[in-house]
């Protein structure tokens, strides 16, 4: 029995729905929304837990509801799996939408962990890691991830990074990468404990560091650590009294007038380059 | 004598200048709009002949505008050069300025030669060069002079580009290296016949290549070529009988769910990769 058209954008799942738009009804009810087909798939896939799904649907429309375009695969497969899939029309839908993709699909999930117990689990030995620290904008947070998932690092911290992980932006530019890289968001000191207590050491990335990224040694257990483009990372990642494992300062090379990359320019410079490192060095 | 405070946003000259926000009338006239301090000083230090400056004035101000912050220094050195700089009034300035800068200062400027001519007198001998085709967000174009201006990257051509080199997002998203950083506007078949004349070897990133990207050589003249994240680079590019140069397609490895980097991190990989082998291989 498909379920009844939603039409009145005052419906409450609705009006709940759409309040998940800011960041703070996320944290309070655990819960966020994914905009279009492929990001719902890659957070399905990697075991994001959806509570309710929403399709555009034409007044008057009955059945199961129906999308044109790359979202019909994914609505057939939630109706054979009897999954809530609510129509709504179209004047609903645009509430609860972001932007201007037109996908006609909407999904509400579930914000799963994100906590050391959780990403311990999911590294595997001597991994390579990221770590943030007061990255802000959403989307320069969702790029990082796209990156890291293409050169195969094997987690993110978000240190200090403030906000949720859910912003609508950080899941579109992210691809929904986002939902697949193991990450937990964390407080930067909690976050150097964690990486004394594992071994790992730290490649930080300074803009007035004397070492090239390039002469560092990438094997083992390292975390490249990155800050933002206006103030760069806080001195305790450089210091290694204070970080209590070995940490580097690294610089990648400004060989131009500009004084610093875009943070995801120069979280993919490092990543590959960590990647092609550590493969050569493997037997 | 200090200009005449403009208060009219109808005033013939403000008109003028808020239509070069339109891609069409920039071509036209040849002229283009530069806001931010920043960028307007990294165009003049670059050659870019100004024709004047607005400076946001409060209602009633008299001498010289002058605004606070970044930019006094430059309006203090302009007014020194005896530069026409015009006083304007909020509403006015609003119709001009791009996005949510709050600076106080946009210039008009002419739009300056971009062609193969002036482009070779200003490559070194073997060159590293960029090729972009077929990318036509300018905030991507600027993302990718922002990376090649940081790795040392010689030159880039934009090859079926579309549109003109002077959108706003794209001098923002260069932070002013768009007029740094040697660069041409021409049409592939063009660029192929240009490559094959000063025998620049062809990098040409293609998702399904075989050949990972560290292993080709990067000595001597080399393009590296891009498309676009979605087509991907027409086919002329990596077939050797075509380009009628030395020309390998190369991969960057994709390890994780998203097939394609942003085109913006895939150039700043390859750039600082390139760079960092031209520069082990010096004697």
């Amino acid at each position: 029995m498909p379920l009844p058209l939603i039409t009145s954008p005052s419906n409450p799942r609705v009006k709940h729905a759409a309040a998940l738009r800011e960041s703070r009804r996320r944290r309070k009810s655990g819960e966020f929304l994914i905009d279009g087909v492929r990001e719902i798939d890659r957070a399905r896939k990697s075991g994001i837990r959806l509570l309710e799904v929403y399709a555009r649907a034409e007044r008057g429309a009955q059945g199961f509801p129906t999308v044109p375009g790359p979202g019909k695969d994914l609505l057939d497969e939630l109706e054979r799996a009897h999954f809530p899939v609510w129509p709504v029309e179209q004047s609903v839908f645009a509430k609860m939408a972001f932007g201007d993709r037109n996908e006609g699909i909407v999904a509400l999930a579930e914000a799963p962990r994100r906590d050391f117990e959780l990403f311990e689990s999911q590294l595997p030995d001597a991994p390579l890691l990221c770590v943030l620290e007061r990255i802000e904008k959403p989307g320069n947070i969702g790029a990082v991830f796209r990156s890291a998932d293409g050169a195969g690092v094997d987690g993110i911290i978000l240190a200090d990074c403030g906000g949720d992980l859910w912003h609508p932006n950080a899941i579109r530019s992210s691809l929904g990468t986002l939902f697949s890289v193991p990450c937990v968001t964390a407080a930067a000191g909690e976050t150097i404990d964690w990486l004394r207590r594992r071994r790992v050491r730290i490649a930080a990335a300074i803009c007035d560091a004397a070492l090239p990224y390039s002469e560092i040694d990438y094997s083992g257990a390292v975390a490249i650590v990155l800050g933002s483009e206006d103030e760069g990372l806080t001195p305790i990642w450089h210091d290694r009294s204070k970080t209590g494992t070995d940490s580097a300062a690294i610089v990648l090379p400004m060989r131009g007038i500009a004084d610093s990359l875009n943070i995801s320019n120069a979280a993919a410079i490092l990543f590959y380059h960590a990647l092609l490192r550590r493969e050569s060095n493997r037997p």
